[in-house]
């Protein structure tokens, strides 16, 4: 049963879907306005009618959802790497991550959703304002964004940390300290969207003396149905390095 | 602290590994024999010696060990596919799932490790033993491995489910009746090695009513680094199909 | 020595590329006007000056310069697939070559500028216009372009052809009339947006009792070097079927 | 009609493939001796029978039969690669070619097929001597294999060649000699199994005054038909870069 705070995903015709929250306030939508507070003691699944009579699926918000309706502060990972990432490291429920830097908190919220705890990382201060309440509206009490350059801020860090993840320029320089605060037979995954900067990364991963590792580049394509035939996407293709190194 | 019972990971140089369970017994490995009953009461990450004097790191294990160790019965999903569909549905801990066929169990493994709980469905009674075994190795109380054809035992669901795996020729003919089980919001993910079933499965989900969906292919190149110089592994390629839809 | 009435491509600065004829006429372009007379006894290779003193580098063209600077009525296939194609086929110049629809007649022209004959097919009026005026432009006497439908035009035509190209919807229908008129050893070449119509082919060319065969997708990546770094382009990917069948 | 002293490619059932000469001899085969002097004065695509009666179709051979059938002395450019350098170079039965390394002589043997004349340099003996006996088998007079370091040898060269082709590790430190003899408009394209060597070759192309330049990867996967369905190939992926530069 939906209770007062709960975040709720609007589905209604067309495709179109809007998060929202459980209060005492209208939600304006190109269907007309929805009562939210009408909501309040429906099971998920039911459906409610805006003012203009357009019914509106009420369902439970998942990770992806938070993927394609959080504010962006830039160009977030993708899914296919996010996936690559929490099976190449094995994310789990009982794991203490590491994230840096968080951009508009994509990973982190995906991250958060799995895992026991996430403290993220980000040096921009309006990138951490926004990634605080993407954070806060995917209702993840378990992630912490902090303001902070993961350069300086690992060396006072104690961990041990089960997963670490890495997206940012100078992921190079963060690897001796990761290593560090990283539990045995833990995992770093590193994300760089240039050659340079990953083989960088693999060198510095190198000479930490982490156990095993690899880069991979995932890539994914659509298969287009239309009238005419099937065909796989014409667009797509790289977006980036995965550097996966145990401890 | 590692406990009597408790699942390990021993690794030792050149790569080796080992999962073993601590009780009164000795491993016997390349590198020596391992008393495993003296791994009682080590803490995680700390070494023990074979009676040759070869130092093991005792490390938790994680989903991926169990790609890489547990017994086959076929060709299992890939990681990058697994991680494609843990991405896509949004897996959580909160979820509830239905797998089917389960073949070694692997696929539902990595779903145990991150949700509530897994039943899995194998037609096939070895298949089935195995994947237990392997189940139980990883320690997951909450997969339960059925024996039994899925297009019948699901009528006889409830759910609902929260997220639904396949992994089975006869995918196309499962997708009603997986709808009627699935959570309002709730992810189907349908893997095919062939281009046929992927489509055929596609207009079952069409049919069925899923609110949308889409199919994917998922590729991963490996770079290769040598003392030449760098490239994309020229093995890899296509694995399968996956088609992921929402109710 | 260039002489009047030869085809020219004019380079300027900032990548701009004219293809003019050496003719009694000014060419217009934003870097003044040309004088085309005057490049008549010039050495290809040599620079010629606007009216505003702008230099014009002289440059024989090559089978590429058509792929950019032909008017087109479609998309035309891109290099990578008419490579495969000439790769495949083994094109020379001792062949004769049979293609249809020719559509703007990029394929035609690439083909013309290495074969010793080539006819090509096109059903549309407008298209075999403007196809006959590219080919005009390229100079390549050798290519005919001809109003029909080859479905039915096959019939009368008695070949051999060395090497038959298809571009078109309809090209099943088309495999088997084609199979007749290839020299023994001599290849047909279909390529294919959509995967239903790649498959449609495949089985036509297996009826029609052709010696061996396969089908091909190809695709192609550019490496984009920035200051950021380097990494293969996030566009491209899929762009059609390739069927080779020799006779 | 086949005259005493032509090759031909041999044909028989289970897609056996025997490349010959005319002459008065007889081939050893699978199915039998095959008397070779009876094949003059037969027409292309006749049949003749092994003293054990099996037919073998006579086929003129073509280019892509030697990719097939030629003695190698390591991995050759693979159809694909060579297909976009003749298509993003537009070769043309006019055109001057220098090629170096040579290899088993693959590349030159295509290039011979297209161009009026090709010029491949290599340094190793051994190399050469494969390469030349290929050349010939494949009746190319045009092809001249010469022995020797093209850093060196293309001082003394004075061109001006159309298109120039590398597949030789240290192909950077020979793009400047190569811009000096490259006609203006003339295309370089350079092949590099590595990203560094890709990398050093592009900045060379750039310091060398090319107009204008792109590296691009190129990859093919071949459609597996079977019996439970269609998928792409598993295999194939990366084979290397194709640097192509116009001067």
């Amino acid at each position: 049963m939906i209770a007062a705070g709960d975040l709720v995903l609007l589905r209604a015709e067309g495709g179109r879907e809007y998060l929202a929250t459980v209060k005492d306030e209208r939600l304006h939508t190109d269907l007309g306005l929805v009562d939210l507070k009408g909501i309040e003691g429906l099971e998920w699944g039911s459906t409610i009618a805006s003012h203009l009579g357009k019914p509106f699926t009420v369902l439970r918000p998942r990770a992806t959802d938070f993927f394609k309706h959080v504010k962006r502060t830039g160009a977030p990972m993708m899914p296919k790497d996010i996936g690559a990432i929490i099976a190449y490291t094995g994310l789990c429920p009982m794991d203490t991550v590491l994230d840096a830097g968080t951009g508009s908190g994509v990973l982190a919220i995906y991250l958060g959703f799995i895992a026991k705890k996430v403290i993220s990382y980000e040096v921009n201060d309006h990138f951490v304002s926004v990634a605080r309440k993407n954070v806060a509206q995917a209702g993840l009490s378990n992630v912490e964004v902090r303001q902070g350059d993961i350069l300086e801020e690992v060396e006072k860090l104690e961990g041990p940390f089960d997963v670490v993840t890495l997206d940012m320029q100078d992921a190079p320089s963060a690897v001796e300290g990761i290593y560090r605060v990283l539990v045995p037979g833990g995992f770093l995954a590193s994300y760089s969207p240039f050659f340079e900067q990953a083989m960088e990364t693999r060198k510095a991963v190198e000479r930490a003396g982490f156990a095993n590792y690899s880069t991979i580049m995932v890539s994914e394509q659509e298969l287009e149905v239309g009238k005419r035939g099937t065909r796989p996407s014409t667009r797509v293709g790289h977006t980036g390095f995965i550097t996966i190194a145990r401890k």
